[in-house]
């Protein structure tokens, strides 16, 4: 099932999208929903992020060939930041490279979408407080990166966390492969099985710091090959299963 | 005026503390509201957070004093890291020592309430965007932040953001007492005058970066004298004007 969240005469609903037709969700998405027998068309709605975070949890450095090719060890344990709620956009819409930088750089990853409230969670049971999957870029400026210690500052600007453009909910989050395209040529090209903590890991590792809540995000990390944007970009990202979303750097 | 929310037969609402009495808000705090005429006792209610941020950003070595002791260099520009919104309890609520961690530390804390959304503010008008001000501990789990780089992990877990107990709208940031005991003996003792990055600038800086939401709170760093809390401790911070907050650790 594919979960969206879409604008239309200034309103924004949740919906459930199959082919190009979008019927609405009617009720409680995190809670007790039924499908409503309205239907759009999605050329007539706004896509706007799937899920509105109440936090975005970042993880770093956790694919091993991007450590490997990096030079870089192996992470014992997650390496984890926080990226502000309010950098959030959807897709179609615009990165903006802030006065602050000069070195914005994209990273796609595959972001969980936490269904329940838990805490302390099992591996074994982790994955049952998911609701799905779906599309990040966990863009970050890399100047203001190396000259401020914790990396919060440089991945909260305003537009740096593209989301979207639908919650996947039967992946199996540990064999996808994921790609970024800029300009059309190629950048990264991984797979989720060379993630080295993975999605269950994450979840039972996080909830035992923090109680995570319906609509919190968890960014998985990304592969080999994240690099600078430049203002013009046209950024295309694509996961298996879950689908492709542009953005466009400003 | 000093704002609190309060908790009252399992409701939760907003209201002004005058004294021993409150007076609920009626229309929305962030918005446009009027006092109303119901008054309520201090003694009946259970008073929680005074705000719900979207985001809390924290300012690490904020205070001269504290990195001269501590014998570091003068930060050239903020140092910034985000806590999650999980982390926040109340006044006289347990801060709990999880089991990741056998070094969980204290630091008071001046904290900015946003009282309206913004972005890109000038430090000449950064103080209209300003509900007001609340007492905060910027709890830590050292041994945690020296084996993860990024701090957020250490400063996240669940109850180690106490805020309370009032959000003073009065208050003249850059002059205030704030002390911290434990047990009853005096831990820190310092003045907001001894702050690197006042508030106009902080608030300035941070919008360049973030828009800055109704509620989101903004700790302004840390006077000399932070350290460990035990099992079984009591805090008690005071910041003039303010008031005090009582937490207990377990």
């Amino acid at each position: 099932m594919k979960i969206v969240r879409y604008r239309i005469n200034a309103k924004v609903s949740y919906g459930i999208l199959d082919g190009e037709i979008i019927k609405p969700i009617e009720g409680e998405l995190y809670e007790d929903f039924s499908i409503g027998k309205e239907t759009l068309y999605l050329k007539d709605v706004e896509l706007v992020s799937p899920c509105v975070p109440s936090k975005i949890i970042g993880i770093g450095l956790n694919y091993y060939d991007a450590a490997k090719k990096n030079g870089l060890d192996i992470p014992k344990e997650p390496i984890v930041f926080l990226k502000a709620p309010s950098s959030v956009i959807g897709p179609n819409e615009k990165i903006i490279q802030p006065e602050m930088s000069q070195e914005i750089c994209y990273e796609v990853e595959l972001a969980i979408v936490v269904g329940k409230r838990c805490k302390d969670v099992k591996e074994e049971t982790a994955l049952d407080y998911v609701l799905g999957y779906t599309i990040a870029n966990d863009v970050t400026a890399k100047d203001v990166m190396a000259r401020t210690k914790p990396w919060a500052l440089a991945k909260s600007f305003d537009t740096f966390t593209p989301l979207g453009p639908v919650i996947e909910t039967e992946l199996n989050p540990m064999n996808v492969n994921l790609r970024l395209c800029v300009n059309g040529v190629l950048k990264q090209d991984g797979n989720t099985k060379d993630i080295i903590f993975g999605v269950p890991k994450l979840i039972s590792y996080l909830s035992k710091v923090m109680t995570l809540e319906p609509g919190d995000v968890i960014l998985t990390g990304t592969p080999y090959g994240g690099g600078l944007l430049s203002k013009g970009d046209v950024l295309k990202m694509e996961i298996e299963g879950i689908g492709s979303m542009i953005n466009y750097v400003d």
